[in-house]
């Protein structure tokens, strides 16, 4: 049994996971989530993060017979952007914060120290120290929710670029002249492929006179139909929402075939609820990147689901303060 | 003076450049460029590469007072894809060449070590390590000819990938139902801002209908105009030529904005023929970045103009040989 653990904590625009992270990977222990309440403040937040992590602290000493010495520091993934550096978190659409210290204040009230990296690459770092990512050396993990993020790990670290901004790649454009992106730009991936896209365009086609079980599953009400809408029409052998999900596949491969051209990465790791819709995605999304990338390319990069789920953001901010304060993971 | 040099070649569909570089950079000796003169097969141009290196190590010893032992080994930079291990050249469209053992016949026969890596790696490489990347840390560089091309320097190396193809990026789709690319795929980069391509659209608006002086620089015979005739025109003021210009800038903008979203590099070198057209491209270039990239990621990535021009594959395939054999460059 490991004798030095690490705290693992996720921060997110909806819950806060926190962990106790063993050095040398394994079990996670004194695991607990709790809903992030963005509207009740930055303060509470902390609060809140501080307490989950002293409660988790001492339940893992209690499970894992940890000595009061045996923690040596605390990673957080945070929503970005934000300055690694200083620990600093500076804009962020989904808490509302702006040039917040979250690093020092975490860091300060447990009395531990602590570093600081966005989600996106903390999932990617997770996926390469303890999941689908295991046995590889390059990987990019594609997170896929209300946004479309990216983490890049190259040769076992994060690539971070010059200004801490890499992997934005649900901002590559896929189509020049297409559909308009929450960030101000035209035919974004993320425009396509997010959540809240598959669903606007899931309604487009209804509008326009689809036929489809999916009307009757929100009351007629197209406004509350969302991508978990379009995943429970497809159970149901639904013909509309398959090839919804088809549409999304293709617009997906496109931007994966892209990052394969460019990167020409070991392994792409997709991540987030859209994955529920399994070889209704899978399928399809393999195909279309098979048809745009270089075929030497493809056959090098293994497709896959994470297989850490929602655990990837405790794992995979362990692993980063492994990387910072330790030096490496392999 | 250095008393320690590297043969820099630089193998192209064209012409064959030959160099010595001096180990701690500086002024090239023994400069030469002959026609490659591809059809007269394999062996000829394996000969005449043979032929040059000799000559231009015998002319810088004279220039450069070097003593016999001065020439540490050889860089050579080729088309790809190659495989650097065993220093073969794939398959080359350019060429015509498949699983020839480019690296050793030359090796041998000159009596030197050498090492290969792909042109466009080699131009990343020498623009980082002697042009206008002398000052940063990640860079990508685009090479926009006959194909657009990439070479991607990460920390001082190049980024080669899981199997030798990253920094594939004129294969990046930029429009998903776009134009058909040589490539097979549709809508990309390279199929809208190569040569080429900016000729076929400058045809395609003509037999449109457009007014432009530029029928009467090929005789009427619009099967005759290429990019070059689309910058002569540019430079006579003609309209319709800068809008052609324009529109090439607006495309690649698109592909470098995707590379600034994915990689956030220091700076993007651009170089080839279309480079020519100066501030005409660059001016809207840069506006179409600024539009679709994120502002920081914009603001901390400098997008030039290469600074060793021609000479960027001779001077990148001996920085090439002194990462793999010497650690590195700076």
């Amino acid at each position: 049994m490991s004798d030095r653990y690490i705290v693992g904590v996720d921060l997110g625009g909806t819950s806060i996971n926190v962990g106790i992270v063993p050095y040398d990977g394994g079990t996670v222990l004194g695991m607990r989530s709790l809903p992030t309440d963005v509207p009740r403040g930055a303060k509470f937040v902390v609060d809140r993060m501080v307490r989950m992590i002293r409660a988790a602290m001492k339940d893992a000493r209690r499970e894992g017979d940890i000595p009061a010495d045996g923690f040596l520091g605390i990673g957080i993934g945070s929503p970005g952007p934000l300055d690694r550096e200083t620990g600093t978190v500076l804009e962020t659409p989904n808490l509302g914060w702006r040039n917040f210290p979250l690093r020092d204040l975490i860091a300060n009230a447990v009395g531990l120290t602590a570093v600081l990296d966005n989600d996106a690459n903390c999932a990617a770092l997770g996926e390469y120290w303890q999941g689908a990512g295991r046995n590889v050396r390059n990987l990019v993990a594609v997170t896929l929710g209300t946004g479309i993020g990216g983490g890049i790990v190259l040769d076992g670290r994060v690539y971070h670029g010059a200004s801490d901004l890499a992997g934005e790649i649900g901002h590559m454009t896929i189509d020049s002249t297409g559909r308009k992106c929450k960030c101000g730009n035209y035919g974004c991936l993320e425009a396509y492929a997010s959540g809240p896209a598959i669903a606007a365009r899931a309604v487009e086609g209804l509008e326009a006179g689809a036929t489809s079980l999916l009307p009757s599953l929100v009351d007629g009400d197209l406004s509350r139909l969302t991508a978990e809408t379009v995943y429970e029409a497809i159970v149901t052998g639904d013909v509309y929402a398959k090839e919804v999900m088809r549409e999304t596949a293709k617009f997906l491969g496109t931007g994966l075939a892209n990052l394969i051209n460019v990167l020409n990465p070991d392994m792409i790791v997709i991540s987030g609820g859209v994955t529920r819709a399994g070889e209704h995605l899978l399928e399809p999304l393999r195909a279309e990147v098979r048809r745009r990338a270089f075929r030497k390319g493809f056959e090098t990069c293994e497709i896959v689901v994470s297989e850490l789920g929602g655990m990837a953001g405790v794992v995979g901010a362990a692993a980063t303060f492994r990387v910072e304060r330790c030096g490496g993971l392999r």
